[in-house]
């Protein structure tokens, strides 16, 4: 079919013709587009759509890439990129000579030179994730329509008289959108709403609704759940509502909720975690639509970023092998179900996307994360850490990523820590020690009630930089401590056997049993805490052959990375030695994936891509992870 | 892409690019399959899969024409088929360039000499439908697999373990898959069956269960529901059962439970309406299964032909629209849906597929109806008449099909017939008068108790032979009659005003009042029937510029149509004055369309093909009706 346009094309066809029989594929390309100028790395495969969207240029289109509005129409300057045939069919003969072609339909398996012509309509973008902007193509899109009324001579269903009327689109048909199609259609005057979400027909709608359109980003966290309405129209969040996870309790983490499974074998444990899950997921939806005064039935896309277990039991699925060696997950990727399969309220047809996972350690908040951070689609190396009981990693850019997760414990999340709290209003989450004394930070500026993770980063950052911690991590005796720090002093003491340094006498000074306090067992499972992290990076700059120096980013995702201080991260070794202002704290790109997820297909189409670009390496098989463990249990000063 | 092996194909390359680009595609091509010397015309765009596997050619193929085994290769000798990126992936380039493709991935757009190799494997074939011959090729597909363990050296999930297995397939995965894969794997020590539907994975069953797979067919009437369970293995029929449609308590006719509907708005008499057919079906799933000793769960698939008042109300869809003018339908084709939404309790993820109808009144059962005839595959002319209270017409052959619906009224199923009854035990259904007097057959052998609609015909016929109703449909007079058949004439009397014809004096001779006889209004509520069904098909010839005497063969569908007498047929004018032999009763059609579409996703296929294929043409519409109708009143010696 591709004969007629060959002339221009021949050398390249052969490339890719050649490249596609052997199925070698180079495993990047680059792509660049004129007349903006900018240039990308992208996997080789990619669609040049996608390709294009993921990078923000934008391209006309009104199906968001679905091959059938043909009007995504880009020249190809250099390069090769056959002839499709639905090419054939929306471009003449003499433009496909020339080059144009639909970048819908360019699987890019070669370098290519690209002209994008001028836009038609201007696409509405919002800046959503890790400063990315996000071009607004959701997969939920509305379409007015006036359709003439039947009669015996025009005897087209319903459902045809509605398809034929955004011919733009090839849909197929939810049975919902037939069920309701009759009677919006005799009750509007034949005047109604498509509702479209991908290419599926899910609801006929009376009259214009199409300035009504929202979903809901769910970060579906072990511990605290959160939830941001989103107006499709515009990309602006609507509300936003956080709560606790109500598998609370069932334990503080994933492998306390995988346990209560294990020992239930009759699935009811199964059934009520999830039914826990979803209700937590019900109840922030309710709220958000309350805040903004939305119709939840104006609701029709949700997409949860969660963790490989949450995932997996926000769906029913058993969890029990992701808490076992080997640690498989049951998918990798997760079918669309309807919002109301995970027992959801909003349109009866809302769909719900669930991130895939990675491994059964590094799950969909971080494919979300990834998403929301642009790590595969920029050239420089960035080293994304997710700071939690689990600690997730993924090291290096649009050439190459690499992911891994460590074990890091409850140190964080405050749960192993004699006087740890989670990091909400009375947490002490600063501390800085100089001769005046003690200075905190506490939440909320509440009277200190405890000590949250990046308050012990914080605390034991800043023991060690005075000394009062040894490289070792062994609390100086008090005479050292009086010598290094006497202004300090009064505050390093015992509390039976042990060793403790008081941040905050709660009722009289000296009286240790009531004050605020780390211990020097704090101080050890921090050490393990960030030994195993460190562990866990310096394995993958191996892996990468790469050096800490060529990390121009450092990403802190995850609300403890939002609360850590960069100093005491690098004092503490946490991350590696490189410039503060290299480290960023990134807030909850998990909540940001989904949203991006939610404004736009071709960045859940990203999300999917991930799958197959990212390597996940499993510590646990490593022999030689304790060796570098041990390596990094020490503090340097 | 295509470029390296254009040496061969250039002319045709080029024919098809530009006869694509134009989007003038000839209505109809020939496709010749050597070696089997057997030549088709169908229907230009349809794959050349499909129309070898609807005429019984068969091709290896493990994947039934989804594009992923690649084994469906074919030669093209004579004709353009252009290289398709997959034939690209699959074929070397020097069998390219020697015609070589995939047969899935040709669309036929012009005609074509094809060379088929011989088979590897021999596939399964069932006759069905009106003797049609079907490979099986059901979309259900079990693929027994043992996998290996998972270890933290390979850490595939649970699901891409069976996928990687079943690797000539590319599925999409079923929630409920997921579900169930872990447990499946970890008790079956990692032997498992893999259950897919199309290109689905529905479930992982433990160990092999590759013998048991089954589809149930039905035939959801408005009287009668009959189904058939099928091994899917085999093509036979395991269990048949039949039973009324419970929606027989709100009328005996579409329109009077359409009529029930629109009294209702508060939507409820719907709901119980759809509840009860939906009851209908799963009590007869029930009763065939246990007939058979089938699991229900090793139910994976069922088919429903209906009408299109029928197939809407079992899927809760609104069918108020049908019942008045212009008669619009909500949709013509119907998504998938499970089983277990339309409350037909089987394996939880079985499907559920409603054939597509072509308008109100040619609903699903008519389509199914063409499936099992193959009338758009043969080069005969053909005639397809179901009779019934709507009496469904269609004429053509593989070049042009025509189709229409006729308003019958309900002297067919007895209803509206002084002694009618339906044709149940001890109904009159065939009539022979002769000098010796009255000679009945009835069903079941059992004491006369009324006439059905074939007895009907055959006495109206009888009467119409002997001359004691005369040609405008008028009884004689006493004194003719005993002119005419005086062995008859006590029989032909009065009752009240009106004259009658008695059958069979159930009392004494004489007691009129008590006998079963025809009436002389009974006599005209057939002429109209049978008026308005000439008239279709009158029309219809017309449209299709044919003659009745072109016509090779007249299918008498429906249990109404197996009944019927041939000869009758003709004398009463029901059917075009042609040699009885070419009138023959086809039977159960749609039930047996609904087998097919079970044993083979390509004649589902050809079902939804159809509904392009067959134009509809409204009576209702047309102002030359009634003259039709009125020159068609009479009866003809």
């Amino acid at each position: 079919m591709t004969q007629p346009q060959a002339a221009a094309l021949d050398s390249n066809g052969a490339t890719a013709a050649s490249a596609v029989g052997a199925s070698i594929l180079p495993e990047r390309v680059d792509v660049r587009f004129e007349p903006a100028g900018r240039q990308f790395r992208v996997p080789a495969g990619v669609m040049l759509f996608d390709a294009a969207s993921w990078n923000g240029i934008a391209i006309d289109s009104t199906c968001g890439g679905h091959g059938t509005c043909k009007k995504c129409k880009v020249k190809i300057l250099e390069g090769a990129a056959p002839v499709t045939s639905l090419d054939a069919r929306a471009i003449s003969g003499e433009d496909l000579r020339q080059g144009w072609r639909l970048a819908c339909r360019v699987a890019l398996t070669e370098s290519l030179l690209v002209e994008v012509p001028p836009l038609l309509t201007r696409p509405k973008a919002a800046t959503v994730g890790v400063g990315r902007r996000v071009i607004l193509r959701p997969a939920v899109q509305k379409r007015f329509v006036e359709v003439a009324e039947p009669t015996l001579a025009d005897q087209r269903s319903d459902i045809e008289r509605v398809l034929d009327a955004v011919d733009d689109l090839e849909l197929s048909v939810d049975l919902g959108a037939i069920r309701s199609v009759g009677r919006a259609l005799r009750l509007s005057d034949y005047k109604v709403t498509a509702v479209i979400v991908d290419d599926v027909l899910i609801d006929v709608e009376v009259g214009d609704t199409t300035d009504s359109m929202f979903g809901i980003a769910f970060d579906l966290g072990t511990t605290t759940v959160v939830a941001t309405l989103l107006d499709l129209t515009t990309g602006a969040p609507a509300a936003v509502r956080s709560m606790l996870n109500r598998q609370q309790p069932f334990g503080a983490d994933v492998i306390s909720r995988i346990s209560a499974i294990m020992m239930d074998p009759s699935g009811a444990a199964l059934d009520r975690l999830s039914a826990l899950a979803r209700e937590t997921l019900n109840t922030l939806a309710e709220e958000v639509c309350q805040e903004a005064g939305v119709d939840p039935r104006s609701v029709y896309e949700v997409a949860v970023a969660g963790n490989a277990t949450m995932s997996h039991i926000v769906l029913g699925i058993d969890p029990e092998p992701l808490g076992v060696a080997p640690f498989i997950m049951a998918s990798r990727s997760f079918p669309e179900v309807l919002a109301s399969e995970i027992d959801i309220a909003l349109h009866p047809r809302a769909r719900a996307v669930i991130f895939p996972a990675f491994g059964a350690y590094v799950g969909g908040d971080i494919t979300a994360g990834l998403v929301a951070s642009g790590m595969d689609r920029d050239s420089r190396v960035r080293l994304f850490i997710d700071i939690g009981t689990n600690c997730e990693i993924v090291l290096g850019n649009s050439d190459r990523l690499i992911a891994t997760a460590a074990p890091a414990g409850p140190a964080f999340e405050g749960a192993s820590i004699k006087c740890g709290m989670r990091a909400a209003a009375g947490a002490i989450e600063v501390v800085k020690l100089s001769p005046q004394g003690v200075r905190l930070g506490v939440i909320e500026d509440a009277p200190p009630d405890g000590i949250c993770g990046s308050g012990l980063v914080d605390v034991v950052a800043e023991l060690v930089r005075v000394g009062l911690l040894d490289h070792s991590g062994r609390f100086v005796s008090d005479q050292d401590a009086k010598e290094i720090a006497p202004e300090l002093a009064d505050r390093l003491t015992n509390l039976g056997a042990e060793r403790v340094f008081v941040l905050y006498w709660r009722a009289a000074k000296g009286d240790v049993e009531d004050s605020i306090f780390i211990s020097q067992r704090d101080v050890r499972e921090l050490q393990f805490a960030k030994a195993a992290i460190a562990t866990g990076w310096s394995i993958l700059f191996e892996e990468a052959g790469m050096k800490p120096s060529e990390v121009s980013q450092v990403l802190l995702a995850g609300s403890f990375g939002s609360y850590l201080s960069p100093a005491s991260a690098v004092k503490l070794g946490l991350v590696p030695k490189i410039p503060v202002l290299r480290i960023v704290s990134a807030g909850n790109v998990a909540g940001e994936g989904a949203k991006m997820a939610l404004l736009s297909s071709r960045e859940r189409a990203a999300a999917m891509a991930l799958l197959e670009e990212v390597e996940y390496l499993e510590l646990s098989d490593r022999s030689d992870f304790n060796d570098r463990f041990v390596d990094q249990l020490g503090f340097v000063q």
